[in-house]
């Protein structure tokens, strides 16, 4: 690893900064490549500003920042004197956190440093950045704030930062008023803004269709707060008319509300929108204390975007000291069957109503269709054992399924009591025999402080029973009643339950938890996230076709996804006949998402039996690692098409996917990648010639081929399609 | 103990029900005494009602029952099916549980049991009733309640019970509508009602009078939240002209918010109004489950009212299987000093924002005012071990003080970690060799998950240092932000807190935390609590001179309260020249205190020093028990005069107690309470001749006289004064 490399210039602001003639004052800054620059200004009414340019085209135009604060009763005095004075004084003045400043210093630096991610798509990642903070002053409320811009060659990061002062100490925030302003009607692809789900299918329009094609994005969820008419979520993925990638998201969301992206048509400006607590407020504060950064990734393709590590890097390294622990994983799971509907979370139909510690199980019929059950479970850990899986998650072992959801029940499960068809100790010594990790399942039901509370026993009774892992749910409705799944008080309730895995040597995958910001890069135990429509949509009417096309250039710029691909058997009535879905995707591109959703964590989603009918194509999932030496975006554009070739960490195969959207897509695929000295055999994993998504997914052709790097193949996929190679090198 | 007498009458109600003319059910219902009768009753709009005689005079006229639930969507389909309904239908009828009953069955029961509590001013409790259930159906929604109604000798209480049903499973509670229709206009003892905050000074007003004083009795406090311009809090003492006494509370407010009394002027009426959670919402329940219970207590005498042992009996037994570690206690602390402002709780004034974990206070300069330092401690427990004092409380000892309070600040306290100068190990062992033991602290800040998410950790601390008791406190906003002090959520953790601690064999006072039910009978290592103005109000601008004869008959009501009696020095500014509070009390009644303010935990507040300084009276302070076999209220008159004569639980002595109001006042007092044959000798500790709680609050004469049975005392006890005797058995 290289050592960082940091240059600091404090710049004479009298010499470097440019004097306008409105005297408003405004400073470059460069990346160091050169191509990208920015500027920043405070404009006539002493408002920050800043504009982007790649290439010599302007990105972002002139965009206004800064925050507005809740108005407030001047402090209460200390409860314990003898005057007990309430102010109800309300000062206009002190909300505006966002014009009246002037500029008191302006600090440039550079950073390059390459540093050793715990596990990713590649092994290194060079962090370099240019950076310039400006210091500014509010006279008429005597604040300081400094505003933080890192320019990479790969786009911009900015944050607001707010130092220890007297007059700024402990404040709320009303809003965040950080614009993008865009330079043309660019096509995007979103999700509409939604403060309790991320669960919606993309959208691809032009800006200025937003609002009108908003509403019938709307489709019901388990929870759901619309953010308004034109709001949309990040990470927001944007292409304009010249070719222009641009994509907005945030890093390091810690402590803070995630922001929404409201679109202001006539100004054809995005502006922050931040999740609300139960009274509306944004944010509780304290300095010195940091705002998330503001990421705008840009690039001349789609690869440049999903090459990016700006995400990453704009996070703080990593806070676990031995990360021995945290091992990348392919698992499979007691889940789909549930989700498809053969059979259940629950335990018993005789009740529907559960009051845990006074239901008493062993006196209730089983419905005769709980998956959790100890030889069903043994069943899959034998296939595990049999096709060298790490792992066993099994969903519905624990008290309190039959009335889980849609009742803001406080006490809905204590993580520790399996039901009486589950034998945690039988099945962990058998796990354990088979050399097979188990899984554990939380589902808090968005019940988050019942789960807090019984965090440290659910905790140790994993560390008990051999589960390396969790994966957690936050189905429904937030409790404490009116906080979001967004809001700053949950969000911190995510990190809280990741440092306390960590202490327990945990590692987390949450489910319908916010959205990934790039913070496992300081938290590796973090290593899955849902935060988007997964595989289980495919059982709930069928995702989009060019849904994985999509979701690398959003949802994954953020971190990775247990997406849980693998479904071999796309009719579901084939498992549960009163389910008519039909998931939108041939077999051959349900291998290719291994390669293309990258995730440390990687299930092989669909039933033993399904994956018994096509052990051939079934030898790619065994095959594919879950941690990787490098990786390169050969194809890249939303909607249409990803081809991405990654090379394993731990050896030298390489292992190529590429999923593609409803039109079908043909792959003239280099091999360029490979080593020049070498020889490789490939397998190839393809569509068969008769094969489409909706008529017949099944069809799939393999051959090998050897190859090197001057081989080229063409590879033609099918609408919902895609292809996976495993190229092995010969020794 | 007697073992429980039940009968069970099931009422044939064709027989025993009276049909009256409008169609209209009722059934009575009579104390075991005959003295209390009830008549239950549906109207013509099918609403149940209650009347309430005594002695054949009416208390509570014909008065409604009922609830109003929360209009809700119809249940949102379980998210994982393929059709994800949201069905926005609204039903308004479903609202209404409050009309449209029919009786379906009545079923009446009489039952007898003496109890002994772990600790209280008896040492046996009979707890005897008439019951009467009345089981309604409400046809248009098909549901079903009970009402459940215990009539005791001295009053009436009744609650709500919702059993398991198809149609009553989850609901939400917009208001309970339970009435209280009263017969005059009574003069009545009353805080303004306010959902975070109970630290009013009474007022003694007619009903009539409510709406026009209230505003005036709203001074300001670190959190409130009045609750309505006719709204008062509970338990609410009222007297009507022709000498009848009643009293309005709760019993057993378990997973339920906090009752308030909105009076309805035209009506006479006073009407439940429940604190609300961050939405309004009032309550979130699941059947099977029950109302607290809502009690009426009634004498011909103030006497009558505080002998009522009916919330104690409304309780649950006791459900700590080994209480043999809970010990009533008497204590001192390191706490005045700061109240009255001479020393701090913060360590330092270096800085005022504090990040735990990150403000290094070895690198802070001390104040030089921080009391809670080692040495100072010793002091005080050398004081406590030299005048055979249980324990020690140490406030400020732990970090955060600097700016704990009025920043809605999450991670205040951690609880564990020590200011520089409070070595806890040199302490622990200090008081150990002593014989004394020392009381935790734990101010919250009100931020309730924070605690929790520190309780473990923070009992284990206790546990390993020696504290079997803990002070905790919840000044401020509560955090989750919108909550209040007593919705049903935070009268949750509060509960959460106590039961966690019994599992560390740890005792729990807490102050600001919700007005006590009477759960300690249920929990008895709730040993105190705050939940009104405590002594340290007379540091603040002082207490009402009548403010200890009115507690007995509305804090007392529900349990213990933590008053922290023992002021000997008045004058504020002789501890702290810049308090100008004078307490309103003479020395003598502040010992009085200790025998009318019941309390398994007392606390003598003062300084050392000043007890110094009066070391005969302080003799009483030393000899007074604090648990007891008998209690006799000999004087009860709200606003004019408490005097309790209590028998030692383990002796056969004897202490009496008397506190007077503004108009002083003279006390014939027959020790006809004595046993017949037992020789007595007196010590009485009363005000002197020129006493008077402003002019001269530390004249007080002591004198020893042989009593007995028939003896007789003129005791005259001056403004705001009152007397204390110990009567000790000569054997």
């Amino acid at each position: 690893m290289s050592k960082p490399n940091l240059t600091v210039r404090r710049s004479l602001f009298i010499l470097i900064l440019l004097c306008l003639t409105s005297g408003v004052w405004a400073q470059g800054l460069e990346s160091p490549d050169r191509r990208l620059s920015m500027q920043f200004a405070l404009n006539a009414q002493g408002r920050p500003t800043y504009q982007l340019t790649f290439d010599g085209q302007e990105i972002i135009k002139t965009s206004g920042l800064g925050l507005e604060l809740k108005k407030e009763e001047a402090g209460r005095q200390e409860t314990f004197d003898n005057t007990q004075h309430t102010q109800a004084e309300t000062i206009d003045r002190k909300a505006d956190l966002m014009t009246g400043f002037t500029l008191v210093d302006a600090e440039t630096s550079t950073f390059d440093e390459t540093w050793r991610p715990v596990w990713g798509e590649e092994s290194e990642i060079r962090n370099h950045y240019n950076e310039l903070a400006v210091k500014l002053h509010q006279e008429k409320n005597d604040r300081d704030i400094i505003i933080r811009f890192r320019l990479f060659n790969d786009g911009l990061g900015f944050r607001y930062e707010f130092p220890d002062q007297k007059n700024l100490t402990y404040f709320i925030i009303k809003e965040e008023h950080t614009q993008f302003r865009l330079t043309g009607d660019h096509m995007a692809w979103w999700v509409p803004g939604d403060f309790d789900t991320q669960e919606y299918a993309f959208t691809g329009s032009r800006l200025s269709e937003i609002r009108s094609k908003l509403p019938a994005t709307v489709t019901s969820n388990a929870s759901q707060t619309p953010a308004g008419p034109t709001c949309v979520q990040t990470a927001l993925m944007m292409k304009s008319d010249d070719g222009l990638y641009i994509n907005l998201h945030e890093a390091a969301c810690i402590n803070y509300a995630t922001m929404h992206l409201n679109y202001l048509e006539d100004q054809q400006t995005f502006e922050s929108l931040l999740t609300p607590d139960a009274r509306g407020d944004k944010g509780f504060m304290q300095t010195p204390c940091v705002s998330p950064w503001r990421t705008i990734i840009v690039g001349h393709s789609g690869a440049d975007i999903l090459a990016s590590r700006m995400t990453l890097n704009l996070n703080e390294p990593c806070k676990i000291e031995d990360t021995s622990w945290i091992r990348p994983t392919k698992y499979i799971g007691v889940w789909w069957e549930m989700i498809v509907g053969r059979s259940h979370w629950a335990y018993t139909d005789d009740v529907t109503s559960v009051k845990l510690g006074q239901t008493d199980y062993s006196k209730l019929k089983p419905s005769g269709r709980h998956a959790a059950n100890t030889e069903n479970v043994k069943r899959y850990i034998d296939f595990a054992a049999r096709h060298g899986f790490d792992a066993v998650l099994v969903e519905g072992w624990n008290q309190g399924w039959e009335d889980w959801f849609g009742h803001q029940k406080d006490y809905v499960f204590d993580f520790v009591t399996p039901y009486p068809d589950f034998d945690v100790e039988a099945i962990r010594e058998y796990a354990s025999q088979k050399g097979v990790k188990m899984i554990m399942h939380h589902e808090t039901s968005s019940s988050t402080r019942n789960y807090e509370r019984h965090l440290d026993k659910a905790y140790q009774f994993m560390v008990d029973h051999d589960y390396p892992a969790v994966k957690s749910g936050y189905v429904g409705d937030i409790l404490p009643r009116g906080e979001h799944h967004y809001s700053q008080w949950i969000n911190n309730h995510y990190l809280y339950c990741i440092t306390k895995a960590a202490d327990y040597h945990i590692m987390v995958n949450a489910h319908e938890a916010v959205r990934p910001t790039g913070i496992c890069r300081t938290y590796p135990n973090m290593i899955g996230n849902e935060s988007a429509r997964g595989t289980e949509f495919e059982a709930f009417g069928g995702n989009t076709v060019d849904h994985t096309t999509i979701l690398p250039f959003t949802r994954l710029i953020g971190g990775p996804m247990d997406y849980t691909p693998g479904i071999f058997e796309m009719d579901c009535s084939k498992i549960s006949p009163d389910n008519q879905s039909h998931a939108r995707t041939t077999l051959a591109r349900q291998l290719a998402l291994y390669v293309t959703m990258y995730s440390p964590l990687q299930m092989a989603a669909d039933l033993p039996e399904n994956y018994e009918r096509f052990m051939d194509a079934f030898q790619f999932i065994k095959d594919v690692p879950v941690d990787w030496q490098r990786s390169l975006y050969l194809e890249a554009e939303p909607g249409q098409v990803v081809t991405i070739a990654r090379k394993d960490k731990h050896s030298d195969n390489w292992f190529v996917g590429s999923t593609v959207g409803p039109e079908g897509h043909t792959t003239r695929l280099s091999f360029s990648f490979l080593d020049p000295g070498c020889k490789y055999e490939a397998t190839i994993y393809a569509d068969g010639k008769d094969a489409s998504w909706d008529k017949n997914p099944q069809s799939y052709i393999i051959f090998k081929k050897k190859v090197n790097s001057k081989t080229k193949l063409d590879l033609k996929s099918a609408s919902g399609g895609g292809f996976a190679i495993s190229v092995k090198a010969i020794k």
